[in-house]
């Protein structure tokens, strides 16, 4: 078995278990972790796929995002990928809490200095389904996506990429327009180099204006209170605009009144996000 | 005001607020969160008080514990003091998990060296509600108590010495016969010397021997795979075999098969000490 069992815990009614792997996208080691609801114990189970935010390891969703919860009633797996590889070796991968380690952004890096490692993009759209699909009981038949500030940008351009691979995306407070605002000029210059053109095929909101995939629907949560919306590091509203037009694209956006970028919105809402997505694994 | 507040975040409809304050009690300044619901912006809610176990500090069950989601569903705020005082100053203080900082273990101190600051009996059992009472939309006459290990120990005792004053009590994995354990044998010995006499004073299952307060409702779970239940640091049997015998302590005690001693066991059951709880602050 490719994947390693760190530990595990049982929680409402299935377990939550930590794994590690050697990822051939980043060249590193990756760690991830899975809540099984009870019902994988016999059959394969749809599953959520959660991207997390700048910083943020496969714990921080794990133990504080009230994910389980809703999973087990569903009975359907939450997935919490790391955000970055770790211990590249990169000079200056840990300088910033906003580019390197703890913020891959879900790209495939092309600058020499990160395109070995930082392949983001593919370890979750291609290796880690991959093995979470043959190496658990997780149905790749019906999945979903969703994530969290950097991760809810990863969830919508996994999503708009890979027409029909994803069952339903999700966000929130995702940075929806990263070409546009400080965060993502930073990443993408840093991953993909100063030709902005490179940079629309990992921009939600870039690749809205061409999507012709299957319906995708979409449920998007911002919290008016969130400082990272005022400085608009976020944009949803980009996203909103280009998305309205889209046929295919049949976006819910909603703004959460007094909501802030913490885990207590995500919590607030993951109910939310996981009966939205299970509406849609389910059939 | 007495309390200062640190922070706050929007969550489920009400607040998470951070507090720091003074005490009297312990003589040094002391932490708090409280999940305050919607319902607390016109009107005095009633309370649950959450007792945390060793290492633990008002932040741990308040981004873990899953406890918003059920306070907001009954309207009732949940309270997270810290678990001892913190920077006393006293020579080895730090040196344990499982005995000074992070390990008041509810009671006021006698040994000399801790006497001054190690007063967590006094701090939970009438500083912290006065001060929560008069300072925060919080009724006084419907409260109830809980906790977690160490904490699930104060929760007992709190509510075995002070008859009336909590509607209900509960425990998750409590640490149920301190004067039988090492944990409690070491920290026992420590606060309150060796005279084991002193001990019972502050043991869940020597005061239920005595109790002849009103009815006591309480609800008390463990986990079968608890490694500190193994160990026999837990001992709910002890408490549960003298309960029985006590007209007025109606106790309900469950094993959960396979759960451990983390935060993910208190997660799953937090929805049913909260219903439990509920069930005797609407009346």
């Amino acid at each position: 078995m490719a994947l390693k069992l760190v530990k595990q815990n049982k929680a409402f009614g299935g377990w939550v278990k930590q794994f590690k792997h050697a990822s051939s996208a980043t060249k590193t080691e990756m760690t991830f972790s899975v809540f099984l609801p009870q019902e994988a114990e016999t059959s394969k189970v749809p599953y959520v796929m959660y991207l997390s935010g700048l910083t943020c390891t496969d714990e921080n969703v794990t133990t504080k995002g009230n994910s389980q919860k809703w999973a087990a009633k569903h009975g359907i797996a939450f997935v919490a990928p790391d955000t970055s590889p770790r211990g590249a070796g990169i000079e200056g991968e840990d300088e910033s809490y906003d580019f390197g380690t703890g913020a891959g952004f879900y790209v495939d890096a092309t600058t020499s200095k990160f395109s070995t490692n930082y392949n983001m993009y593919s370890y979750i759209s291609k290796e880690l389904p991959g093995l979470l699909e043959s190496e658990l009981p997780l149905d790749g038949g019906r999945k979903s996506i969703t994530g969290h500030s950097m991760g809810g940008h990863g969830a919508l351009i996994m999503a708009l990429k890979n027409p029909g691979m994803f069952r339903s995306a999700s966000a929130f407070a995702p940075i929806a327009h990263p070409s546009a605002c400080p965060w993502g000029e930073k990443a993408f210059t840093g991953y993909l180099g100063e030709d902005k053109t490179a940079w629309a095929a990992y921009d939600a909101t870039e690749l809205a204006k061409s999507y012709d995939g299957p319906v995708l629907p979409i449920l998007c949560d911002q919290g008016t209170a969130d400082e990272f919306y005022e400085k608009k590091q976020l944009l949803p509203e980009d996203f909103a605009a280009v998305a309205k037009d889209r046929e295919n694209l049949h976006l819910e956006s909603r703004m959460a009144d007094g909501y802030d970028h913490s885990y207590y919105f995500i919590a607030t809402f993951m109910e939310d996000h996981l009966d939205f997505a299970a509406n849609y694994l389910k059939k």
